[in-house]
């Protein structure tokens, strides 16, 4: 049995929607609108915005404009929001501190097929490539968040053991990484293997964890409860739900940041949002990209008023 | 923290897509495609089926034809696949026992107003008229199920205290019922919820406890997770999470059968089900109503093959 009320009494939610939400969008979302985006997040109580990623524009073109949408957001927000980017390798990093960054993310995957397909290296040649970054991090004072991708599973290789995902973990913290979040990318994680994975996660490591989930197969806030329930608080979610999977482009992505708050809010574990201010950016979102999107709360309303 | 581990080994589903889902549908859906629903649910290892509601065919005409399908597939069943039926008082339990059925589903609201809008009269009044019910079934061998609908919240009178259900459960066995089954009727409850109530219910109630959830706010799975986490395994699950809720016109019903059993599976949780089966289920069911449903996993597929 389970003890519901030894929950942790706090989440903090990282909003990804401006990077991992808008990444696998077909048509280029504004500068414009990205910032305001960001800008409304922050008004909704989001205390943290995985902003943009630096990456080659020319293999993810709607990251074409991140040192913009950095550079023109950065100065205008209040010192407790924390703005942060993806970074693929050194080059990614320059470019990140170039334009004001102090945290950065670094991917590495769990499974060598889908990180090859990711990076174009192996896992090997990739932690090489990060030892410099952490270095340069290190020396910069600039936070460098280890991601291991596919945490739960691979969509080429199936089953991922769960050593190996904790091995490059203890690997990304020896390296220097500040925090650990472990990724279901194509949401196939269910709560048993959520927990099995994070109770060894939060043993071993000493950095803080946390975690993605991508709703794919309907698990994604049951594995929120999951991980809740071996003391892992920090959870990646999108605005509206926003982001796909190239894999399985008819299924949902994202956990929705709504949903997540909503749903915590009722567990009576504080995020600091305001469901109302969510709502009303979801509201807004859908129509800026003249779609609906898979967070539901926006439709439902909350259940409580 | 929580001991996964001690879950229960399996997992019962009882299929209420030809009732709960297919009520709120404005269309007509053919008699015998309604059969074939249930003919194929049964193949894809459902063993219990809420197959329709001896409801007055002017308040629910999706329901006029109860005896007809009831007549049609009890023969051509298995013994031990178990077709159920809603009834909302004497003159339905009459007609459905007419039809051949040996266990009906009675339903009462947590809610004061809910059930009067449910019901046309108080809840006090119901509960007189199942006495008469459950005196029937008794003597004619029929298993009367006690259904607590808005047993987490009401979409009129909000906030439902936790007594209420419980003591209305315990009414309903005092009067007969064999099983109790409480139910998220607008999708209003959490994992916290879920399981304070539950665990309750487990402790109190002699007879079976089993829950009917809807993902009406994306908590539909991880509260199927908190009630095994109560040592509830019983779920009313729809094919395609068919079936909406009147009072969020926009929103997903009912958990999806596919969804939750690929869940279950996942987590080592025997629910007897093919996922083929059951996916070439909903593939069918959408192709019959001309629309796509909420169910996820007829969409990404299984995560691991």
């Amino acid at each position: 049995m389970c003890n519901f009320a030894e929950l942790p009494k706090t989440a903090h939610l990282i909003e990804v929607g401006p990077r991992d939400g808008l990444q696998s969008e077909p048509d280029f979302f504004p500068t414009a609108a990205k910032i305001e985006m960001i800008r409304r997040a922050v008004r909704a109580g989001i205390r943290e915005i995985e902003a943009t990623s630096f990456v080659h524009p020319k293999r993810v073109p709607q990251m074409q404009d991140a040192a913009e949408v950095i550079q023109t957001i950065l100065p205008e927000l209040p010192p407790e929001v924390e703005i942060i980017a993806l970074v693929p390798n050194e080059k990614g990093f320059e470019r990140a501190v170039a334009a004001g960054l102090r945290k950065v993310r670094l991917v590495l995957t769990a499974s060598q097929t889908f990180h090859r397909k990711n990076f174009n290296q192996s896992i090997e040649e990739t932690q090489a490539e990060f030892a410099q970054v952490f270095a340069r991090g290190k020396a910069a004072g600039v936070n460098c968040v280890g991601i291991i991708a596919a945490s739960w599973g691979c969509p080429y290789e199936g089953r991922v053991a769960v050593e190996q995902p904790l091995r490059l973990a203890e690997g990304l913290e020896q390296a220097g990484a500040t925090e650990i979040f472990f990724a279901d990318t194509t949401g196939m994680a269910v709560p048993t293997t959520v927990y099995r994975l994070l109770q060894e996660a939060v043993a071993r490591l000493s950095v803080p964890v946390g975690v993605h989930f991508h709703n794919t197969r309907s698990t994604g806030y049951a594995n929120v409860v999951a991980a809740l329930q071996a003391g892992v608080n920090r959870f990646d979610t999108s605005l509206g739900g926003l982001g796909g999977c190239p894999f399985a482009p008819r299924a949902t992505g994202n956990i929705a940041t709504e949903d997540t708050a909503h749903m915590l809010n009722e567990m009576r574990i504080e995020t600091g949002t305001s469901l109302e201010q969510l709502i009303s950016t979801v509201t807004w979102l859908e129509a800026s990209m003249g779609k609906k999107l898979p967070g539901q709360l926006a439709k439902a309303g909350p259940a409580f008023l």
